[in-house]
């Protein structure tokens, strides 16, 4: 990678990204708890297993249709705890504000962290502020990180290595609300139906699901790169692939709309409150009927199957018939989407 | 503070940080963690005593003679979690990066991380990266989070509790070389004696006072605003008051000569590898000859002592013999100093 520049899709969170993440992060800090690649790390402290894990959020604009960026620092980074089996319980929160920022509008970004930590019932323990010069950085940029506690004997949620041929996928909504929220926003859209960000902290939604935990073998929260990046991440140089159906895919006619208008497939697009889950096939049915009980899962639906047929591949069955394989987002739709 | 707009003196560590924090993120995010303003909070997982701290590095050079920012990414939160008595074991990592960036920087960058957190004996193990267009940050800005174990029984080294009338005030080393390195490399300053950068970990040379912890009441690491910064906070609505005395102030001789040329005060430059301590006036001397068998503390000194003569306030003996009330920093000198 020597004498290259890093270019916005290295941010993307798909190919590039992955690329970068393995050839200059990993191949200094390599240790057994960075190499599963996932969200969040599990570690050791005083003989017990947590939970840790870090985001910045560089989104643009801070204030967008649904939430701002307070909110989604405080949900994203609970949601990254919450999909590998943790129950968050502390934030720490690093502010990097450029001189000139009101300090109403921090005001109020401050009051909807505090509203989303206490929705998800997480306190914000210790954090940082830093001021750069206008000019230095855009408006507000914030890091989250937070750690939780695993229950004793729950499997990582994160870990592909319960995943079997026959297990059923499932997504918890509608796919690209939050990307074409804030692409609307920016583009002054005008739509027939307003699309709000589903940025939330889904640590309720998925509580009931995880009192049975050997139901569940996998799950991922669906952010940048979209659906289609983690389905090939948790295909990568596996002995089993996956089949998704098009028609099973749940999207707003007004997300389909937009991507329509700007060539956005919203496979790649990205969410900020819904999972990806990979279950046991005979319980799938009843993990839809949990997650529907819950308002921010009452879109549930199975999109596929794992299967052995094509080992490493995520294939898409399209809604006339055909097949493709569908691979991770190779540059960037929408940069500071988080 | 309605209808106001961030300063840079907002970010200095100084007067403007600490009004900022206690009326706009201390009202929302109020809990008991937050609220001794500490660096590093303690938070109980699983019955264990856990720190936490966490900082956001937005220096400028990122390079600079001593050091880099991932170097000091790794040191200072390392930094942060010792002196409060912890640990260190884990840190996260949150790169915002600049489209353009060499990717050459940001491999030494990562190799400096991984060097410095195998000298402090901790481990990264969770990490996040985004990139911004050219023009939206500078560069390069690095969010550290940190985790550390608390030994049973150990006090808070943070907590102010314990500090009494008759204990003595300790630094361990030259004060502002952090600052004036910086400083020198933006205005390529040519200096008789070469000043570089403190950044270095300092649980090594706090770990064999440490195993008697019982002989430190307080301990900060001095960073932002300075000495005086850290030492008005630690006197702030108590009933005693603190007496330095000038002469006893160690500071290089080039460190020294670019302060009366830009009209600086020692007393209010950052370092980032020194730490303040407050001890038990029978342990002061027992505690300087430890520190200064190890290369980061061998100029420790005693610089003034607790007293009960002027409570809440930090007053300074002059060279010559007066003596004045010591503030905290009020704007800012520095930006971008870490």
């Amino acid at each position: 990678m020597s004498k290259q520049l890093i270019q916005i899709g290295h941010g993307s969170g798909g190919r590039l990204s992955n690329a970068l993440i393995r050839e200059v992060f990993l191949k200094h800090f390599h240790n057994l708890f960075l190499e599963e690649l996932s969200d969040s790390a599990r570690i050791q402290l005083n003989g017990k297993e947590i939970a840790y894990t870090t985001d910045s959020y560089v989104i643009d604009p801070i204030f967008f249709p649904g939430g701002d960026i307070g909110q989604l620092a405080v949900s994203g980074t609970v949601n990254d705890l919450c999909v590998s089996g943790a129950i968050p319980k502390y934030l720490s929160a690093g502010m990097i504000i450029e001189e000139g920022f009101p300090i109403d509008d921090l005001d109020n970004i401050a009051a909807s962290m505090a509203k989303e930590a206490q929705n998800a019932g997480i306190l914000i323990v210790t954090g940082d502020t830093k001021v750069v010069k206008r000019g230095q950085c855009d408006k507000l940029f914030i890091n989250t990180s937070g750690v939780g506690i695993v229950p004793k004997g729950r499997h990582h949620l994160k870990n592909r290595e319960s995943i079997k041929a026959g297990d059923k996928i499932i997504v918890t909504g509608t796919l690209g609300d939050h990307a074409i929220a804030i692409l609307a926003a920016r583009e002054n859209l005008s739509l027939d139906e307003n699309i709000l960000s589903d940025a939330a902290p889904l640590t309720s939604m998925i509580e009931g699901i995880l009192e049975h935990p050997e139901n569940v073998c996998y799950m991922r929260d669906i952010t940048r790169g979209g659906l289609a990046t983690i389905l090939v991440e948790t295909c990568k140089k596996r002995s089993y692939g996956m089949l998704i159906r098009e028609k099973n895919l749940p999207v707003k006619q007004s997300v389909r709309a937009v991507c329509e208008l700007y060539g956005f497939d919203p496979i790649y697009l990205a969410n900020e409150g819904k999972i990806m889950m990979v279950v046991k096939p005979d319980k799938a049915q009843y993990i839809i009927e949990i997650l529907r009980k819950h308002k921010l899962g009452k879109n549930s639906i199975i999109i596929g199957e794992v299967t052995d047929k094509h080992p490493g591949r995520v294939v898409m069955q399209s809604v006339i018939g055909g097949k493709r394989i569908v691979d991770m987002l190779s540059g960037e739709m929408l940069p500071r989407i988080c």
